[in-house]
Parts: structure tokens; sequence; C-alpha cells
């Protein structure tokens, strides 16, 4: 049995007389209340993380961590482990379509090597923190030790606190990793207890017959492993991989700092399913940005208790649904502090 | 019987070569097929709207019109009459939550004064094209002749052909009138065939008692006039508004110049069930940004058979769904435009 302690920020209760400020003032702009929708309660829950009814949203980022996965070798993906890197430097060369979401909101794409299977010039412009050449396979035994894990997890918080410290408003988080919706999935079942033929997809493209194999191979590593579902940090040993573990690092130090956090598909929720269970206090920071074809994704969100604010069957990753939905965070903010109210405006109220 | 011809611009066939060419080209773009969901199709659809799988989607335009009721009368809104020319003059100082959402995507707003019953000041930046000071309440008759149909219609397609002449690339429908929930339940119900009580909602807010009361005028409205659910123009004079004739033109005129309309809410919406009815050349033309909280939405869409994107419980009008879908028709055509290939990218395509 793994120690399941592991030294982690403080995160801050949300701000209640901040949400209640909010409140108030979407009932005194010039609308029928409550008319525009699910752009009012995100409006109150911004205000809340915030701890503030009047702020900004304008320094966006989206963290996109990178890694490669062993249990690959168990055949479990429609794409070559190769694409990993390529698309990593695809992410460095802005032609991917994270990259295009990015530009179109003014977010800024933080590129991370957690651990690729393959090495990178210095020159590049992508953050180096390789923790090794891939998890191992964990269709045989842990996907990463101890330390590793822990090594993830204060990679992400680290380059949080630097991205924080530059004046980050809002943050993304997203992932590249051929093989990692086998270790999302592996998660999601292990934590939610619902059976991996329930929360196993196609992941980039498998067919049927793959699709089986995916799901005999997860069952198999799960009870080889014999993952503690109470004990966050012995699922991410077991069946986790590095980018999860640093994206569960991201989310916890953007909490801890009051930051809104918005997951993106399925692997980046099963970061943040790690991150919820090593810290419940984050879920009010928690933003699901979209449901995912993927079919774990919705067992994530119903276990946190999120609801998804798009559903457009997308089931890319890299952040992109999490970089779409800051269109809707910048509107919910605007409406808040730009619309005017029924008394400034001389309009009347309802009768 | 009214006589439902009417002189209509002409509406060109959708270019399905130029679609095949979008479809072709996101399946050559460094991502899984289809993993970029209901982005993938939007694409194509723009593609063969415009006929080129290269566009354009830089000159935005959120078309606001207003007018006034005579069924308000009846006592079927929330809100007092006086509204609509206070939200107008709210529209045109910036501080609606028209003016908010417009300002975030860079769309113009354009305000129209179709028929509101009050005047206005020529100094105001609107455009007056005022019909009559509101309708006559169809309770009792019809709600406009035949001349105000036809002049709200063609009021419609001169504003928008202004528009487009200078340079306008996307137009989504807008609306501000009390009571004109009532109209668009009146004439969905008419030519969807369904129960008035099925397509007929709460509006700006009503209690179950008042709802009650607005099934039941609109149920003796319709007996009284007897509209012609096969002539969309005889449904538009008896149960129609001035703000509803020019958003059916503003479609119709878009539509015949390659420009995709971005229906709004219900009573948008029941603009373009018109145009449809009108012209069905239209439909391919009609993109449907959110399903409103207004029951009586989704019977329209049904009808002319479209999916609504988004789905936030908004019930606001004024075009404020249709601009929060000008980001995704933005992000959908920078995907196409800006995504690197797999051959250029260096990326190896799925084993």
């Amino acid at each position: 049995m793994v120690d399941s302690k592991i030294k982690l920020p403080k995160i801050p209760e949300f701000d209640n007389a901040a949400a209640a400020r909010a409140r108030l003032r979407q009932d005194t702009l010039t609308k029928p209340p409550g008319s525009l929708g699910r752009l009012e309660p995100l409006s109150i829950q911004l205000a809340g993380i915030y701890g503030s009814s009047k702020f900004s949203v304008a320094n966006k980022s989206v963290i996109v961590m990178a890694a490669d996965h062993g249990v690959t070798e168990e055949g479990v993906s429609a794409f070559p482990a190769s694409v990993t890197r390529q698309m990593v430097m695809n992410f460095l060369h802005g032609g991917a379509a994270i990259n295009v979401l990015a530009r179109q909101v003014g977010a800024k794409v933080v590129v991370v090597d957690m651990g690729v299977a393959a090495d990178f010039d210095r020159s590049d412009g992508l953050l180096q923190h390789k923790i090794a050449h891939g998890t191992r396979n964990f269709g045989k035994g842990p996907a990463m030790s101890r330390e590793e894990a822990e090594q993830g997890i204060q990679t992400g918080i680290r380059i949080m606190e630097s991205e924080i410290g530059a004046g980050l408003d809002l943050v993304a988080l997203g992932e590249m990793g051929i093989g990692n919706s086998t270790a999302a999935s592996a998660i999601t079942a292990v934590i939610t207890g619902q059976p991996v033929s329930e929360v196993t997809g196609r992941g980039t493209g498998l067919d049927d017959h793959s699709l089986q194999h995916k799901i005999v191979v997860i069952q198999k590593a799960i009870e080889v492993n014999h993952p503690d579902p109470q004990n966050a940090l012995d699922v991410l040993i077991k069946l986790g991989g590095f980018e999860i573990a640093g994206l569960a690092g991201v989310a916890l130090s953007a909490a801890s700092h009051r930051i809104p956090v918005v997951m993106d598909g399925f692997i980046s929720s099963s970061a943040a399913l790690l991150a919820y269970k090593l810290d419940p206090a984050i879920k009010p920071y928690l933003l699901a940005s979209h449901l995912s074809v993927e079919k774990g994704h919705r067992a994530i969100l119903d276990h946190i208790g999120l609801e998804p604010l798009l559903n457009l069957d997308l089931r890319l990753g890299e952040g992109t649904g999490a970089v779409l939905v800051f269109n809707l965070i910048e509107a919910a903010a605007r409406i808040l502090n730009e619309m005017s109210t029924f008394d400034k405006a001389g309009v009347d109220n309802k009768e």
C-alpha cells in the first residue's frame, strides 16, 4: 500500500460573499432575470473563485502537457506512439488545433514535455520537464514509481506558479499522449467504480475489435496492479501518465491561487479527477467545458458533480474544448462588468 | 385568402463541390478524422454557403429589429410595452447584453426601428424604418395589412443589401419587442401544426396563471384570424410583427448573397420559419445557434430540420445566442484555414 500523504498547496474557500454580490448584480442588469441562462451562474461562480464580482479574464493560458505511455505496446491506439513527439513539434510550430483555437481567444499555449519517449532540442520553446521516456507498460506492473508520480505533480505546481507569477487569470488543461485514453479509462474505472467497458472509448479511432482488446488490456492492468480506489496517488502510480500527474498539479496549484481551472475532455478530466481525490476543496474551482464523445467522460463529471457547458461531439483533447469555452467565460465576465442596470439605463422593470 | 405571391430575391444553390473540398481538407488536418466534432460539419456547411473552402468571417453584424405589438393590450407580457423603446435606447447607448457580446466578437450592432410605438430623434444612430406605431391587436383581427407585411420584408431585404454592399460576411438575427413571443408562438402553432399550449412559453417571465391566459389569447387569435398554414404571408399578416417581417427579409436577402444566417432564439427563429416557408431554398444557409428555454423553439428547429449548436438555457433574444455562436463559426473557419496537414507537419497518420 502506498502512503497517501503528499505535500500540496492549500486551496482557499470559495468566496460566497463575492458570489452573492455577483448574483445581486445579475438581477439589476437590463434583461429578464435568469434570461442569460448558464452565463449567469457561470459569472457567479467566477466571482466566488476570484473573490470579487469585478474580475478580469484577460490573461489566459492552456497548459499542454505531453507524455508517452508504455501501455501502447499492447496495441491500444489507432495512431503510432511516434505521433506524440510529432504533435509536440506541431504545437511548437503553431499548426495544431489547439494553436489555432488559442490564437482566436488570445490564449498562450504552454507546451511541456512531461515524459515523451524522444528527445527535443533545447531551442524549441518547449518546457522540458521529462520525467522518463514514457511510462512503463501498466499492463505488467505500475506505470511509474512513487517518486515519479510526486515529481509529476510538483512539476505541474511549479509551472503553474510561474505562470501565475506572470499574471495569469485563467487556465485550461491540455494534453497529448498516444495511449493516454487507456490510462484515463483505467483511472476512471478504479475511482468511479464503473465497469471498464462503460468508461472505455475509441480514443483516436479504434474499430470494434480493437476497442474490445483495449477493454481487456485495462481490465488485466487493474487486476495486475490492485490500485486502491481511495488513494489517488496509488491510482496515479499504477495506472497514470506523466502528463496526467502534471495536469493534476496544475489544477491544484491554480485553485490554490484562486484561478479557475477549465477542464477539456476525457484525459484532462481524469487528471482533474485525481486532483479532486487528492483535495476535494478544488471542486468549486473546476469548470467542465464540454462533454467528450469518449464515454468515460460523463462518469468523471458525474463523480465530481459537474455539468459541461458545451456538447459539440469533440474528442480531440489538446485543450481544444476548454479553449472554446474561454469565449463563454469571457462573455460571462463581460456581461457582469459591462451591462447597464435598469436604473442607469432608465428601463422599466418587471410589472 | 391572401395572394401568396411576393417578389423575393433568388437564392442560389448550396455549393456541394466547395463543401466536398472542405470535407477532404478536414481529413488531411493533424487530428483524428471527426475529432473536432460539430466544428467539422459546420466548416463544411460554411464552405458550401460561401462557395469556397477558403472564406472569411471577419465582417460580422447582428441586425436587431425592434417593434411593438398591439396584442400586449391583452396582458400577455411580464414587462410593460414601454420597455421596447427603452431597450432600443439601451442598444444605442451600448449597455444591453447584445452590445456587450457583440463587442467581444467584433460584430457591429445594427439597430432598426421597424415599428416601435414611440418616436426617436433623428440623431440617435438608429435605422428608422417605422411601418406603424406597433401592430394592431391580433386578438381582434389581423396584426397588419398586406402592404405593411410586404413593406416589412422589403425593408429587411434593403437593409441587408446595404450591409452586404459594405462587405458583410456573416449576419445574426436579433430582435426586441415586448409581446413578440406571443406572435412567435402563434406563428409557430399555425405553421408547424403543434397545439398552442405546446409552443407557448413564459416569454420574459410570466407566472403559471398568466401563461395560461397567454395560451388562451393565442388560441382565440388563431380562431378569429383563420390564417392559412400553407401561406406564410397570410400568417405574417394575421399574427406577425414588423420586426419579424423585417428579419424574414434579412434572412432571405442574406441567403441570396451567400451569407450565412445565424438564428438566435424563438422569435428570430419564427422569422426564419416564415422565410423558409416563403422560399425553402434558404435552408442550407440557416444556422441554428442555440436551443431557447422557450418551448416553441424546438418545434421550429424540428420543422425546418436544424440542430442547435449550443444549449445554454438562454431566453433573452436580441441576437445574444447567435452572437455567442459567432465564436464557434470563427473557430470552424480558422480550423479549416490555419491548421497544418499531416504531410506538412510531418505527423504520421492512422495505422
